[in-house]
C-alpha cells in the first residue's frame, strides 16, 4: 500500500490548512518521530501533527482515510521495538499537546488523563492528594503510549500491568468515530472489553484519547534491600519461596553479576559482584518490617549474603536511581557498542534455567549481553551489546536473540512480557500463538478495512 | 435466522452418529439447559451434547456451522441474564463432563483447568497445595461460565475479577478452529489480548475449552467482622475510608436492613436490623491483626457501632454462608415470589447515593427490594421479590429496574458489574456505551460471519 506522493502531499496540505504549523514536515522533526532501538532502521513519516482534541485527531483520521494514507500515533517516543516507525510513510501523530490531566477523583481513587502524560508528570500531579500511579517501565513514557504497549516494570509483581489499571478509554476508530470504552465504575460486564482489546495493540486499532486509570494509595512506608547470591538459581529460589509465602513484595529485580559489574561502575556502589536482588516492601510501618523479616531469612535459606537494607529516602533513592540506570550502566560496560533489549518472559519455575541458558548462549557466540529481570513475573531482558560494525558480531547477535525468543517460547512462555511486538518480533508471534495471529488479523480487518492505522506492526496483513 | 426443523434434524442426527447417547434431546434435558431467572422466558435447545475434549467441540461447532445451526456453551447454569438461553434454537454444549483438573503448578502458582470444573471443586482440589482460587460469585458456578460473563463476587476488591485470573486460554473458534492465547506467563505483549476478549464474551465469540488461571497462597491468618452503621451513607464512608488508607480488605460487603432482617430471619443470627458491613481480612496473623484493629477505628469514626469479630473458623463460616444465603433468605421474605437480581456498578463516591436512591424508588413503587453489595467495588445487587401473577406489580418491577441500570449509567457506572448483559440488559447496552457496541459488533462479525455463537445475546446483529 505504498502511497503515491501526490495523494500524500494533498493530506499534508490539507491538514496545514486546519492545523497550521501544528502540522510540520521538516527532515529533522519527522526523522525525530522516527527514533527506534530495534534492529529495524528508522522509518519518518511524510509530515508530524500535534493535535488537541479527540474531535481534531477524529478530524485527521477521517482526512487521512480518505486518501488511504496511514496515520501513526507518537506518545514519548521511548518504544523499543519499532512502534512509532512509519512503516509505510503517512502521518505521525505525535500526542505530546494533549497532556492535561482532565480530573482526580481521590475518593474512587481514579483520575482522567490525556495520552500525551507522562507517569512522572502524573505522579508529581497526585503526589499531593496521597496517591500514585504504580506503573514504571524506567522511562518516563507517555500513558498513551504506555497503554498501547501493555507496559509493566518493576512494579508490576504486586501492581499489575497497564492492563490491571486502566478503568476505560476514549478512542478514536479508524473510521474517526470517536468511542468510549466504559465509565468509571471499578469493574463491569458490559460486553466485550474494548479496553483490553485497545491495550497491547499499539496503535494499529485506534488511538487512545484519553485514559481513566486506576490510582493506588502512597504506602504508609517504604523499604528497599539488596541482597546477593552465589548464583542465578539460588536467587530464584528465594524469589520463588517470597511469593508463596505471599509476602507483597513491590519489587524484586535480578541484575546478573555482568550487569552489578556496570551499575557498580557506573553509580559509583560497591555491591557484591554476584547475581543480586534489589527489592522494595511497600505497606504499614509494622507490615513492611514483616515483609523484610520474612524476605531476610527466606534468602538466607536460600543462600543469600550480605542483605542489605535501605530505608532513608535518599538511600533508596540512589538505589532505584541505579536500577534504572541500568541500561546506561550496561551501555557503558562497552562504549560506542548498542544494547539491544531482549524482553521473554517465562514462567518463574522456569526462569533460573532460561536465565542460566541465556548466559551460557551469550558466551558461546562471544557476546557481552548483562541481564536484569522483573523476576516476580518471570519477565528478564538481556542487553547484547554489539558493534554495529562488526558485520559478524550483528550476526550472532541476531542469532542470539532469535533463540532466546524461541527458549521462551518452548519454556511456556512469551517472547514479550512488555515492550510489544511493533516490528522487531514480528517473526516470532506466530511461532508462539499459532492460528490465534488469524484471528487478530480478522479484528484488524474489520476495525481498519483501510489498514491505515500503524500498519506493519505486530502482524502483516 | 430460523432454522427449519430438518436442519435442525439433520445436524442432530449427524452428531448422534458420532457421539452417541452424549446427544439428547428430550424435552426434560433441553428445559433444563434454558432455566433463566432474567425477565425472559427460557427458550430450550433442539439439543444436548456432552463433549470430551476440544477436539470434539470443534467438530460439533463445524458441523452445526456448515449447516448454520446455533450453538450455545452450558457450564453449571447459573447465570442470571439469559446467557444460556438457545434464543434461536440450535445445539446447547454442555461442558459439564469436561471437569478436569488438567495441572497445578504449585511454584508459578498457577494451575491448567477444563471448562466445567467448577470453582468449589478446583479449591477443594488446591487446598492441599496452600493455595487458592479467589474468584467466588456465590454459586458454584464452572469456571468456564465464570470467565464467559467477567465473574467476579466477594473477593474482587482485594483479589480482582475473572479478568484479572487468567493467564491464558484455550477455545474453539466459530470456524472450529482451535486456538490459545498465550501459555503461562504471568504476563504479555504479545499481540492483541485475545484472552481479554473472551472473557466476557459469553460464548459469542468463541467456546473457551482450557483455562490457565492464576491462583493465590492460602492466608496464613484469616478473620471476618460484621459492623452495623446508623445509615447506608455512613457505611459508604467506611469503605471509602478503609480503602483509601490501604487496608487490603479481602471482603467488604453491604447488606441494607431489610437484608439483615430476611438474613436474620433465615439464617438464625441476631444482627442489628440496620445497615451492616460484613468484612474479611486475610494476611499474617500481624497483619490481619493490624488490618482488623484499622477497620474498627475507622468504622467508629463512621459512626459504626456493635463492631464484632469472628475469628473462629465456624463462626467464619456461619457468617459467610448466611452471606452466600442472602439470596435465598431475600426470597423467603415473600414466599412465593420471584427474585430479580439487579448488578449496577458505580464510582464508590456515587455508592450512598445510588443504593439510598434505589431504596426511595423502591418504597415510591410499592416494591419490596433487599439489597446486598460488593461495595468495595461500588457494585451492589437489589433484589426486587415479584408476585409474577400481579401483572401490575410486574410492570412496576420492570419500571424499577429501568429505573435504576440508567441511574447508574448517569453516574459515572454500569448497567452490570459482574453478571454480564445475556439477554435481559441487552436494552441498556447502547446507552451505556453508543457507538462503542458497533465496535462489538464488528468483531463479532468478523469472527463468526454465521452468527452461530450464542447468537442474540449482547446486542442483536
Amino acid at each position: 500500500m505504498s502511497q503515491d506522493r501526490q495523494t500524500v502531499e494533498r493530506v499534508i496540505e490539507r491538514l496545514h490548512e486546519v492545523y497550521g504549523d501544528r502540522v510540520q514536515s521538516g527532515a529533522a522533526i519527522c526523522e525525530q518521530h522516527a527514533h527506534t532501538t530495534s534492529w529495524v532502521p528508522p522509518q519518518p513519516p511524510d509530515a508530524v501533527v500535534f493535535p488537541h482534541s479527540a474531535e481534531e485527531i477524529s478530524h485527521i483520521v477521517k482526512t487521512c482515510a480518505a486518501e488511504g494514507v496511514p496515520v501513526v500515533p507518537f506518545g514519548a517516543g521511548t518504544s523499543l521495538e519499532g512502534q512509532v516507525n512509519a512503516a509505510r510513510g503517512g502521518i505521525s501523530i505525535d500526542l505530546g499537546q494533549m497532556n492535561a490531566v482532565v480530573s482526580i477523583n481521590a475518593e474512587d481513587m481514579d483520575c482522567v488523563v490525556q495520552p500525551g502524560v507522562t507517569r512522572k508528570q502524573l505522579n508529581t500531579e497526585l503526589r499531593d492528594q496521597g496517591l500514585f500511579f504504580p506503573i514504571d517501565p524506567g522511562a518516563d513514557a507517555s500513558l498513551g503510549g504506555m497503554a498501547s504497549t501493555r507496559a509493566s516494570g518493576t512494579n508490576a509483581v504486586r501492581y499489575g500491568t497497564m492492563r490491571d489499571n486502566i478503568l476505560s478509554l476514549e478512542a478514536v476508530m479508524p473510521n474517526g468515530e470517536i468511542i468510549r470504552t466504559g465509565a468509571r465504575a471499578r469493574k463491569s460486564s458490559a460486553g466485550y472489553d474494548l479496553a483490553r482489546l485497545l491495550i497491547g495493540a499499539e496503535g494499529t486499532l485506534g488511538i487512545i484519547t484519553e485514559l481513566t486509570l486506576r490510582l493506588h494509595g502512597i504506602p504508609e512506608a517504604v523499604a528497599s534491600a539488596t541482597c546477593a547470591f552465589p548464583t542465578v538459581g539460588a536467587a530464584c529460589d528465594a524469589v520463588i519461596a517470597t511469593i508463596l509465602m505471599g509476602v507483597p513484595v513491590a519489587r524484586i529485580e535480578l541484575l546478573d553479576a555482568d550487569l552489578v559489574r556496570a551499575v557498580n561502575a557506573y553509580s559509583k556502589l560497591s555491591l557484591a559482584e554476584t547475581p543480586m536482588l534489589f527489592l522494595e516492601f511497600h505497606g504499614s510501618e509494622q507490615g513492611v518490617a514483616e515483609q523484610t523479616a520474612t524476605f531476610a531469612e527466606i534468602a538466607a535459606d536460600c543462600g543469600g549474603t550480605d542483605f542489605q537494607e535501605a530505608t532513608s529516602p535518599e538511600a533508596r533513592s540512589a538505589l532505584w536511581q541505579a536500577r534504572h540506570d541500568a541500561y546506561w550502566a550496561a551501555i557503558a560496560l562497552r562504549p560506542g557498542a548498542v544494547g539491544f533489549s531482549t524482553d521473554v518472559c517465562v514462567p518463574i519455575s522456569r526462569l533460573a534455567e532460561a536465565v542460566t541458558a541465556a548466559q551460557e548462549k551469550a558466551g558461546s557466540l562471544g557476546l557481552v549481553a548483562p541481564i536484569v529481570g522483573h523476576v516476580g513475573d518471570g519477565n528478564f531482558h538481556t542487553l547484547p551489546l554489539i558493534d554495529m560494525n562488526d558485520e559478524d558480531e550483528r550476526a550472532r547477535a541476531r542469532e542470539y536473540v532469535s533463540w532466546l525468543n524461541e527458549l521462551a517460547i518452548s519454556l511456556d512462555g512469551t517472547c514479550t512480557g512488555e515492550h510489544g511486538i511493533g516490528q522487531g518480533k514480528m517473526p516470532y508471534l506466530r511461532k508462539e500463538l499459532g492460528h490465534a495471529v488469524d484471528v487478530m488479523a480478522a479484528i484488524k480487518v474489520a476495525i481498519d478495512p483501510g489498514n491505515i492505522m500503524n500498519p506493519g506492526k505486530i502482524f502483516d496483513i
